[in-house]
């Protein structure tokens, strides 16, 4: 049995923070450890600092999402296959969609794909991409981190790849969904793993920025919120390619 | 104390059936139940019929959405202020976007609101509307069902709003959030109450539409999904205009 | 040398009048013609009729956009080649994204495109597809239809494939743009050449409509303008694939 | 008569370059030069320099658009009211949305408004602000810069103000349009009136970044372009407050 650890959209200091001390506390329970960090510079991309921060609280590998190039130190961290940008990019862009990890002796294949519905469209078609990747032998299980915002391409994906990958977990809006569950054909989905970070704010960001925009129409700084954080995560057990059990897991800190 | 149950999109006939059967079952434990059904009609707005399927299974009133206007029946609906749709349009829109109802003595006022981002923009800003609203007196406890997409705006609008309003529940995702919570000035708040109605479907429709239309980019026919319904929900206690409580309510039928 | 009009969007009954008046009186001028046809069908898609009225008129082809499939008759009009749907379908979608006619023991190649900014993001990129579509040998002349909103991906379009296709003319909006020129490649290009349609209209339909629904956000049928219609074209002269002249081409009825 | 000159867009220096160099040439045939300076500084926004420059060149007033705030500088330029910005943010915001002018005896209000479709949502109606702008007296000739994406809406507002404001001219898509003319009710409407920038360019920027951007999908920089710039302008004669005739003014520096 492979015993999966996917954690939601790492957001600033509070996120690195919270996952610094909670995730050593836990990841024993688990095989490999999946972290969404495409918030984790100052809640935009990934720096070199922030991917060491990741990896040194035990994450296996990064995936990211829509701010994957803000941070320019991306592109530093693409050599080992642990970070993991979505699949999306035409050929010729730096970096991977998907990465084959040995995991006690298992085949693992992690792989980070974007929607298009309400983002940029300038990206291939997560659909089509993930059917070509699929063609190719020894993946082993599949997990993927589908970073997007309208429910009905997450929950469309979903159900078009149910029974053919072991997961699907959405990423990008910031908030854990409820739905959690198996799909028919035996896939762990959940629509969105939620956020790492700063407890009381507006999906990271400290409130007064983005009221201040709805209220004025004017720009207003965004910055990251302060207070404790919380550890949003999902937890897969996989047995031979197929999930049989898929939890939220939640950690606030004091 | 005041004990509202808020039951998310009831969408078709499924939707509909579900309510039908399990509101009557549970309605005693409330004292005021609201149902959103801007997909009651088909997936499509509100139609008499559904209005008074939704009435007769228990709900004090109904609010809408989006698809307020797509079905034309919905015009015969406002007179008695039970029916209620999104506050944005302008003076001169048929119907009202917030009614004040007496339950058990006390003032409860439900408000609908639409979000705009990633929606139609050609509504009224929803923050200034609400804050015009909250200095009318008399409003006792009031309830927002604030029908919108990106989490961004839902949680913007509770955190602007909080203390001063008893509940904001989001809708419009069909797919219920896990953030349930009180936010620190005592507003009861979830991100979206999701979808009551067919449960293996994308969003309410049979899969096969809307994956034949992300995988081939041509127009596919949305039909509502057949097999057992969800009832998704919010069951929110209010003491003194405040939320006490805040918790999901759920039922699968078998 | 191959001389080619353009006529933009025929929208509804009088789009059709007046492309079926005037186009036969000054036909004979040019080598070929090619007209768009997605409204032609009272402002939704092209149906069997109209495609006979703009094929009588004087087209040689018909190219189509984001409407292409809102009329089912036009999956009957692929057969011959002479109705041609945007390229961005995946493969297996009805009907061809370009057809390579001959004219005057020339090859002329037309090719369809829909941009993506602003518009259904829901198909493959249009720049690639291009590429790749210009690796194919005996295109001989190519003239591109890009139906697209926003000017930055038209103009990038043309930019890209100056001096590799014959033409670049935008659709879409329904407003002939002025920047009707040669690029310094030699591609010969107009952001759009506006619609052929009633001229006391918003884009074709009757005012009434759209004004209401800007006014009050409620929806409002939109019905085609009356009154005289007005033809907008493009011509172009082309030597050796390259254009040599661009010219606005317009008609008023009285 | 009123002979009013509208320049649109100024786009960074060579912008500034072209206009500091023809306006002066012609300024003496207008009783009043309106310039859009949203893009003045190198692209994004006015600041005090940009700004001097444009009123030097013969410039009465300075309007502007969605890039209003991109340059802090701004928020000092208010104070006289010959620079406008857009009338859809809310009370309380910096600066004026509309400024009345004392041209020759008569008077001349100069309006700046944004269009929503495909563009921030998040401002107030412009159809609504419009009418009650409209119910104040005094306001004279009354001229307006739609800054807007769809032609839809560009047209729909000219329509409906149509024999209520001498004039309405779109900005925002940097490309001049063919529409030049005067609707029945008298009102002269281009639905854009282009930019002032660099001639070979993609909608001001040097092409290279814009389109690596359509190919990639990842953000390239976008930088101002070099080389031979155009002034894209519309001519406006008013008599009694209602035009008599409009004309695109265009000028390429050699
Ligand atoms: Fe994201
Ligand atoms: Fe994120
Ligand atoms: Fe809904
Ligand atoms: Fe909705
Ligand atoms: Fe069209
Ligand atoms: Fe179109
Ligand atoms: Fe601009
Ligand atoms: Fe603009």
């Amino acid at each position: 049995m492979l015993r999966l650890l996917f954690v939601g959209d790492v957001y600033g200091k509070p996120g690195r923070r919270v996952l610094g001390t909670h995730l050593p506390a836990i990841r024993d329970a688990y095989d490999f450890i999946i972290v969404n960090g495409e918030n984790a510079a100052g809640g935009f991309g990934l720096n070199r600092e922030s991917a060491q921060a990741i990896f040194k609280a035990g994450a296996g590998c990064i995936t990211l999402g829509n701010h994957t190039w803000n941070n320019k130190e991306v592109h530093t961290l693409f050599e080992d296959g642990r970070v993991i940008r979505p699949l999306n990019y035409p050929a010729g862009a730096p970096g991977a969609g998907y990465t084959t990890f040995t995991v006690g002796g298992e085949r693992l294949t992690v792989v980070n794909l974007l929607g298009r519905v309400y983002m940029d469209p300038n990206v291939d078609n997560p659909f089509s991409l993930m059917e070509d990747l699929l063609t190719r032998p020894d993946l082993g299980t599949v997990f993927v981190d589908f970073h997007a915002e309208a429910t009905s391409e997450k929950v469309a994906f979903a159900r078009h790849f149910d029974g053919r990958v072991a997961a699907v977990i959405g990423t990008h809006t910031h908030v854990p969904t409820a739905d959690t569950r198996l799909l028919p054909g035996g896939t762990a989905f959940q629509a969105d793993a939620g956020m790492t970070g700063p407890y009381e704010s507006i999906i990271g960001a400290d409130p007064e920025g983005p009221i201040q925009r709805f209220l004025t129409g004017l720009p207003h700084r965004y910055v990251v919120a302060e207070g404790p954080a919380q550890l949003n995560a999902v937890a897969i057990d996989i047995q031979g390619g197929r999930a049989t059990r898929i939890e939220r897991v939640t950690h606030l800190e004091q």
